[in-house]
């Protein structure tokens, strides 16, 4: 079929929703939910943030220069986008959503229990972009629940149910369908890694 | 249950799996499946995309200061993970691939035909984070497939089929889970437009 052309747009999918908490300078914890998020480097491990200055997460995480990223899972898809669409200043999205706030081993942020993974980050850098701030920060620590570590300490993170958001929806991750360099590795081996490597819920 | 502390690593997931084509100065094009990708800023629409120096692409895009950021489906897959994998220095993954090299209209680097959605993009600042380059663009433009286009011109982005990246894993978007907003709507509301909004494959 044939192409239209459109106009520039963020137009990018699926990107991450993940939940990002902050707290200000006397501790009151807050979450923003942030699609515009990525990892940008390997070593050191390194992730940006977007934020529009006028949402309320803007300040606190600007002062503070620190923040923790949980990772979004299917239970917690409703809390996110609440988190998403209020303020801070409105309403104590912890307290509303029933979110437990968990300290953090690096940063004075607190974690959001529920989340099966809690990245804790430093801000290095501020980058003005127009209608946001991209906040370049470095990963300082990973929190990783016990529920989705095997017996011998491998991360089976297809136990979390982790989602994505894609054209203004959050859709679940289902089906696997390859590990990175399936496409080259031979027919038996994927076999075999397909059958060991069943989601396990 | 308990959490593990682990050590700093990229853990944010999922993320996307972005097919980002290039050429060089003869016009001879490449592409490169990237992971460290996101989008930045609304307004002006604003995407990075984070590269080893080493990468065959790095330096195609350093010269060329354009890429186009090709979205994966399903069908694609296997070609997205192909494209991670080689280098374009040993193989002309378009060939490989029998992928179709398509002409953009603003920029002077190929689409690839067979992906629904090309974001066509100039590179505004390049950030050196370490292992990684991340490179800093703005949408020039939007290619959109006509067959993921309802007949009001509404983009129906669910038709993409459009696939994410977790933890080394392709994984297919199955189920939306709500769309943004939903926590905060009446139930009724939600209903009528789960009902009008079913995947269309």
């Amino acid at each position: 079929m044939a192409k239209q052309l459109w106009k520039p747009s963020t137009i990018l999918n699926p990107v991450p929703a993940v939940m990002v908490s902050c707290c200000d300078r006397e501790g009151k914890p807050n979450i923003i939910t942030i699609a515009w998020a990525g990892t940008i480097n390997s070593k050191p491990p390194m992730v940006s943030i977007s934020i529009r200055k006028e949402r309320y997460s803007y300040n606190l995480i600007k002062e503070k220069r620190q923040f923790v990223i949980n990772l979004t899972t299917r239970k917690l898809a409703f809390a996110a986008d609440f988190c998403g669409v209020k303020s801070g200043r409105d309403v104590d999205k912890f307290e509303a959503m029933k979110l437990t706030c968990e300290k953090a081993s690096v940063v004075d942020v607190p974690l959001i229990k529920e989340s099966p993974v809690n990245i804790e980050c430093t801000v290095k850098d501020i980058i003005e972009l127009g209608s946001h701030d991209m906040f370049i920060a470095e990963i300082e620590a990973v929190n990783v629940d016990e529920s989705i570590i095997d017996k011998n300490g491998r991360l089976c993170m297809e136990k979390a149910d982790l989602i994505c958001y894609s054209h203004g929806e959050y859709w679940s991750l289902e089906k696997s369908l390859g590990y990175f360099g399936y496409s080259i590795t031979k027919k038996k081996k994927v076999l075999r890694r397909r059958t060991s490597n069943k989601k396990g819920r």
